[in-house]
C-alpha cells in the first residue's frame, strides 16, 4: 500500500551536520518490502557512549530485550571499544519466542565480526509485523556489504531504511558552541502508528560528538525523554519494540556533562523528532498541542492532557473541525485526576470558550469553528487548582486512520 | 442524521412483562430533535425503593449530582411516598454552571407538583450535547401531560424518547419465580458513544415488582455493574451523565434479597442490556466478547481485557476481519498488568492462536480469517499465571464511526 505523504509533513528532510566519529550504511535485504532498503547500520569509533530508554511493555520484542540486557550490564570501560547499531523495518522480532533470541545472536555475531567490536556493543531493533519468524539469514548475508560501504553522510539514507507506515523520513539537528568549539547533534526517527507515551514508542537515534559519560548521559536522555516522546500519542497504543537512543562520540574532544547549552539543544532535537512522528500519525491532517495549567501537580496535567489527546471523540470532533469543547470537558472529567467542574477554563488557540464550568459569556460558535480549521490547534486548559503543568501532542482521528489499519498488517 | 440501523441489532424489541406499581408516558417536547419523544416519565407506586450506579466522571452532569444527593440522603421510610424518573434526550445539562441546578429544580418542581410526590423522590437524567444549557421549560410545560397519560404498557416507548444517536430502542426481561410466586424484572437502556468502564456509562433504567430494601438493592446493583456494565467499552470515552438505576415497586409482595435465583435474573438482564448497547456501538459491524484467564488477579484480568477492547488497533484489525493476533500481544503489554511474553496463549473463537509466546505450531492464518469473518468474534486469552479471569465486551473501529463523531455534534 503506497500512503500518501502526510499533510502535515516538513518540505523536505533537514540538513543534518555529520558527526564525527560515525558512520551509517543501508541495504534492500528484502526482509518483507520489496524495491526499498529495508537494513541500516550505524558504526561508531571507540569511546562512544550509548544511552537508550525503551518500551515498558511487557511483552518486548527480543531485540530490546538485547539492548537493555547489554546496557545494564556495560562495564565503566565498555565505550572503549566503540559501538554499532543494526535496524531492520519489515518485521519486528516481536512475540517469536527462543527464535526471537536466536535471530538477535545471528545478526549480532555478523555485525561483530564484519565490523571488529565486541558483540556486547552491537544493539539492534527491528519494526513491522509482530509474531512472524525474522528471516535474519537476509540480513546477515548483507553484513559485510553494509561494513564496505559505510558513509559519514548516510544519515539521510538511514532514516528511510527504517521507516514501517511513515510516509516521510524524520531527521532534526542541532548546534551549541561550548567554549570555543562546536557540538554537533543529529537524530533520526521512525513512527507513526501504535504511538502512546509512557515509554519510547517508536525507533529513534540522536546522535552527538560531544563527549559525556554513560551514567549522566543516560540521565538526561530519561529526563528529557519524559517531556517530550512520553508526551506525544497518536492512538494510544504501545509498541512491543519501540526505542530511543542515544550515542555520543566524543569525536570533538568537548566535554558537554551537565551543559546547560547542550541539554537545551538535545531536547530542542528530541522535541523537534517527537512532533515529526506527530506529524506522521496514520491518518492525521492536524497537529494538536495540548497545554494544561492549573492541575494539581505536573503528573495530573499530563493524565490529564493524555485523556483529552487519546479521547477517540475529542480526536474526531478535530477531524471533523467541531469546535465541540464539551468532549474536552467529558475527558477532563474520565481522566481520574483531580478537577472541579466549576473552576475549569477552556481555550481554543486565542479563543476563551469555557470559564469557571460554563460557556464563556464571549464566546460565540464561529470563533470556535476559526479555530478549528487551523492545520496547527492549541488547546488550552486551565484546571484552576495549583501550579502543575504539562504539554502533551497528538493529531486528530480520521478516516485514513481505520483504512490504513483495518486494510493493512503492520 | 438518519443513522442506519445497526447490522448487531436484534429483529426487534422484546416483549417486556409489566412491572406491577409502574407506568410510563412520553412525549415530545422539542428539547432539540423535531418530530419524535423526547421526555420519558415513569412514576412508581409508594413502597419503591431506588438504588443507583452513576459515572465516575469529576465533571459529572447536574442531573447526576442531584441523583446522588437524593439517594445518599434517602431516610430509611424515604420509599413508603413512591418514586418517579424524568429523562430527557436531546441534552445533557452537563457543564452548565448553576443554571443546570435550576434547570434539575425546577424539573423536579414540576413534577412533584403534578405527580403529587415529594421532590427529593424525583430523579432525572439528561443526555445530549454538552454545554449548552437545557431548554427546561419546554419540558416543565410538559408534564401535566406526562402525568396525565401514564401507562404500565409504556416501556417500549420510553425506550426510544432516550435515544440520542442509538440505531435500536433497548429493553430486556427477566421472570424468577420464588416460591409459588412470580417476580418480574424489566429494563430498558439507552448508548451507543461515550462508552466505557469503570462507572455507568449510559442510561439504564431496570424495574422490577420484587420487594428488596434499599440497601441490599444498592448492594446487588454495585456488584452486578462490576460485572456487566463496567465490563463492556466502545470508545474508551466516559460521559458525565450515564446513570443506571433500580427501583423495586414490592407490588409483587415477593421478597427477593438475597435471593440467589433473583440475582441471576437480574444479572442476566443487565448483561443483556450491556451486550445491546456494544451491539449499537457507534459504526459497529462486529460484536466481540474478550475472555481473559489465567491472571494473576480478576483485577488485572480486566485490565488486560480492556486494553485489548479499547486498542484502536486492534479494533481496527477486527474491523478489516485481520486476524492480527500480534496487536492483542501488543494490548497485552501495555496494559499495565501482569504478563509474562512466554506463558501467554491466544485463540480466535475455537482456534488456538498464539502459545508461549509464539504462534502455535498448528495455526494457518486462514483458520484465524474465518474466525475473523463472523460477526460475533470471541477472543480467549490464557496469560497462565494464576487463577485471575475476567470477560470484557466491545465493538469494532469502522469509518462509520469516524463519519457519526467528526460530523454530528452530540
Amino acid at each position: 500500500m503506497a500512503l500518501p505523504r502526510s499533510p502535515l509533513a516538513p518540505d523536505h528532510f533537514p540538513d543534518l551536520p555529520v558527526i564525527e566519529g560515525l558512520k551509517f550504511s543501508t541495504t534492500a535485504a528484502g526482509v518483507k518490502y520489496k524495491d526499498r532498503t529495508d537494513v541500516m547500520l550505524a558504526v561508531m569509533d571507540p569511546g562512544t557512549t550509548v544511552a537508550g530508554v525503551f518500551t515498558r511493555s511487557a511483552t518486548r520484542s527480543a531485540p530490546v530485550l538485547d539492548c537493555q540486557a547489554k546496557l545494564a550490564a556495560a562495564s565503566p570501560s565498555a565505550h572503549e571499544a566503540g559501538a554499532a547499531l543494526l535496524v531492520n523495518s519489515g518485521n519486528s522480532n516481536a512475540f517469536t519466542g527462543h527464535y526471537g533470541q536466536t535471530s538477535v545472536a545471528e545478526i549480532t555475531e555478523a555485525v561483530a565480526t564484519s565490523t571488529h567490536l565486541p558483540q556486547e556493543r552491537i544493539f539492534t531493533a527491528s519494526t513491522g509485523v509482530i509474531g512472524e519468524l525474522l528471516p535474519h539469514d537476509r540480513i546477515v548475508t548483507q553484513i559485510d556489504t553494509l561494513t564496505d560501504t559505510l558513509d559519514p553522510a548516510g544519515i539521510e539514507a538511514a532514516a528511510e531504511a527504517i521507516m514501517t507506515t511513515d510516509t516521510f523520513a524524520k531527521g532534526a539537528s542541532a548546534q551549541v558552541t561550548i567554549g570555543d568549539k562546536t557540538v554537533s547533534i543529529a537524530g533520526i526517527a521512525k513512527g507513526s502508528g501504535m504511538i502512546a507515551p509512557d515509554m519510547a514508542t517508536m525507533l529513534v537515534y540522536i546522535f552527538t560528538d560531544a563527549k559525556i559519560a554513560q551514567g549522566p548521559l543516560q540521565a538526561m536522555l530519561s529526563e528529557l525523554c519524559d517531556r517530550t516522546f512520553n508526551c506525544i500519542t497518536v492512538d494510544s497504543d504501545t509498541s512491543t519494540s519501540d526505542s530511543l537512543m542515544l550515542c555520543a562520540t566524543g569525536a570533538s574532544g568537548v566535554d558537554a556533562t551537565d551543559h546547560d547549552g547542550f541539554k537545551q539543544a538535545l531536547r530542542d532535537v528530541m522535541q523537534d523528532l517527537s512532533h515529526q512522528v506527530v506529524r506522521d500519525g496514520e491518518g492525521a491532517t492536524k497537529f494538536v498541542e495540548i497545554q494544561v495549567t492549573g492541575a494539581r501537580s505536573a503528573a495530573d496535567a499530563k493524565v490529564h492532557g493524555l485523556a483529552i489527546a487519546n479521547s477517540p471523540l475529542v480526536k474526531t470532533a478535530i477531524a471533523g473541525e467541531d469546535p465541540n469543547w464539551g468532549r474536552v470537558v467529558m475527558a477532563i472529567g474520565k481522566s481520574g485526576a483531580e478537577a472541579d467542574r466549576d473552576l475549569l477554563s477552556i481555550s481554543f488557540g486565542d479563543v476563551l470558550v469555557a470559564e469557571k464550568g460554563w460557556v464563556s459569556p464571549t464566546y460565540e460558535e464561529a470563533m470556535g469553528a476559526a479555530q478549528m480549521q487551523k492545520q496547527d490547534i492549541l488547546i488550552q486548559v486551565d484546571l484552576g487548582l495549583a501550579d502543575g503543568a504539562a504539554t502533551v501532542w497528538t493529531c486528530d482521528l480520521t478516516h485514513q486512520y481505520i483504512t490504513i489499519n483495518a486494510d493493512y498488517r503492520s
